[in-house]
């Protein structure tokens, strides 16, 4: 398809990002406990459902993982087996990019060949099995050093997604992706979805090493220079001195607004695979197995003429009675109530116990 | 006024009526502490507050107390200086009339001019004062052997009262009473209070004890038998015994519609007293003082973009987020969560509760 398509497909490097701190899932979330940490899909933390999801793709051992200081011990925990080398702390949140930056190198360090495929900890997939075969496509066809992303076809007007736009068809099912959109209005993304031209932005990206420090060098030359300074060190044992030193003067950008939507050549795969980024309480219920009168509960909790609730209760039954659509969640040392349709305004109440200086509970 | 209004007025004898078992308060009342028990006027239980407010008018020594065995013990304890002689405890619960017919027997046996002063144990007075006066007025007015009640005019158009149609206009500003009306539908409560001819029914009494018992022997035979049969053993080791073995055999009504409404002669005392029966948690929010956006807070509780909302938290705060008029009861065992306009409904969770056998929340 392309001049480089000749290069050797490399092996597969899996990164997990899990530097995310949001407090859309407060108060389950908390600083020391972001989302990744909880098993809100299912039975396990969705960090650890992030690597499982790869079995079969890659080994264990080949997965490296990036987090901010405070969660490293919850990693190490999580993931007994992970080798110090595959651990990536970084000293300060900069957002994805600079942390994808460093992966890279490490990549480039051990493999010429080697493609990274970059995964939020945090989303839930249905379909694990479609999910790795797409995967497997996109590493086969970024060896041309193409910018793969997965993108998946809207199930309806989310406003709480970036949207990928499509261009020309490319071999293997891929598109060219003409832009990347910011979460639209109600309005356009409604558009977007009637228009067919468009899919959703995973986050979950897949590109060679070399590929992705190239597109940086290109369009993020302030953090291409702070990787400079880095490479040396990197496999050394003055590599988390130079992180220490130089990542915090990094830009703070994402890879998807910093490269991707800049890059040269960049492509997505359609991928209907049951993905959701979990965004919030709302979210989470419509994941969740629907009992009586359509409420999803957890623990203790008796729903009484109420529907479209999500209870969670802790150590003493809640108990809901002729109300609708409401969230609940008692996590013993707080209890949250707000309506499912401002479920995504739960930062308000982070940001009104951050001002009461209610600490513990953030 | 009548013929009998030449007799000697008598003492007063308060009795206050505290066998209720009422669940609108759930999960704040249970089983073994009923609404009288709380402290949901203010700092004291109703029940200690219904005594207090009589200061002035009796001494504390002439009250009397009607309640069911389970809570006898709880009245000892907030009365410590109750008399043995002034704790009616019924064997079993048969309503008002039987207990108000046995006080009456108790007061004729020591006093046989006493006027009885029936008061429930969970309503709440805003203006005291009034109040006493307005039973001193009754006492003095009772002395012809009217039964008097206290009549409180509508401030609006409710469904939960029973209310009493209004006749002639008598001395000291008191009105007959020609019916007792049950709980009204919307339509008719609106018709009463346009009327202007209705007043609600309070439960409060004042009656000679002769006054009553002719009455009960009147409307109420088989009541009166049972009465007879313990009459003998009043004020003597035989009492107890005597009411252990005849109060399960009475009928189980209340002195509203089995006495008073039969009554020859009824008489009300219009009572501009800021009076409410706490009927429900809707009520306990007006009576308190609101707090920010309208919400009525105890404990820790953070509201945000909320209006309207009762919240009692118990030991971890309770966070509304987005939410009107919305009950959130923490009682450290139970969450409760109902909007106010169900919130007469709560006796539907008390039942669910039940039938899923969780008896510790009762």
């Amino acid at each position: 398809v392309s001049a480089r398509s000749g290069k050797k497909a490399g092996h597969i490097h899996p990164l997990i990002l899990a530097g995310g701190s949001g407090t859309r899932f407060w108060p389950l979330s908390r600083r020391a406990r972001p989302k990744q940490f909880l098993a809100l899909g299912g039975p396990r933390p969705l960090i650890v459902d992030t690597a499982q999801r790869l079995r079969g793709l890659t080994t264990a051992r080949a997965i490296s993982i990036a987090c901010g200081r405070a969660h490293a011990p919850q990693i190490r925990q999580l993931f007994p087996d992970l080798a110090p080398d595959r651990l990536l702390v970084e000293p300060v949140a900069r957002n994805t990019a600079p942390a994808i930056g460093w992966a890279a190198l490490r990549v480039l360090a051990r493999d010429p060949n080697g493609v990274l495929v970059v995964l939020p900890s945090d989303h839930h997939v249905r379909n694990p099995s479609r999910f790795r075969a797409l995967l497997a496509r996109a590493v086969r066809l970024c060896a041309d050093g193409t910018l793969y992303t997965l993108g998946i076809p809207p199930t309806g007007p989310e406003t709480g997604y970036g949207y990928l736009k499509l261009g020309a068809k490319l071999s293997g099912g891929a598109r060219e992706v003409r832009a990347f959109v910011e979460k639209p209005s109600a309005a356009k993304a409604a558009r977007y979805v009637a228009s067919g031209d468009y899919l959703w932005n995973s986050g979950i990206f897949v590109f060679r090493a070399d590929a992705v420090l190239a597109e940086i060098r290109r369009s993020l030359p302030e953090l291409a220079r702070i990787l400079a300074r880095i490479a040396p060190a990197v496999g050394t044992s003055r590599e988390a001195r130079a992180v220490e030193r130089f990542f915090p003067q990094a830009p703070n950008v994402s890879i998807d607004y910093g490269i991707m939507e800049k890059a040269a050549r960049v492509a997505t795969l359609p991928a209907d695979i049951g993905w959701t980024d979990l965004g919030s309480f709302a979210a989470l219920a419509e994941l969740k197995r629907v009992g009586r009168g359509g409420n999803v509960t957890q623990g203790s909790c008796v729903t009484i003429d109420s529907r479209g609730c999500l209870a969670i209760s802790h150590d003493r039954p809640l108990v809901l009675l002729g109300v609708d659509d409401l969230v609940v969640v008692d996590t013993g040392d707080v209890v949250l109530v707000v309506p499912k349709s401002r479920a995504q305004d739960v930062r308000l109440a982070v940001a009104e116990l951050e001002k009461r200086k209610l600490d513990k509970l953030l």
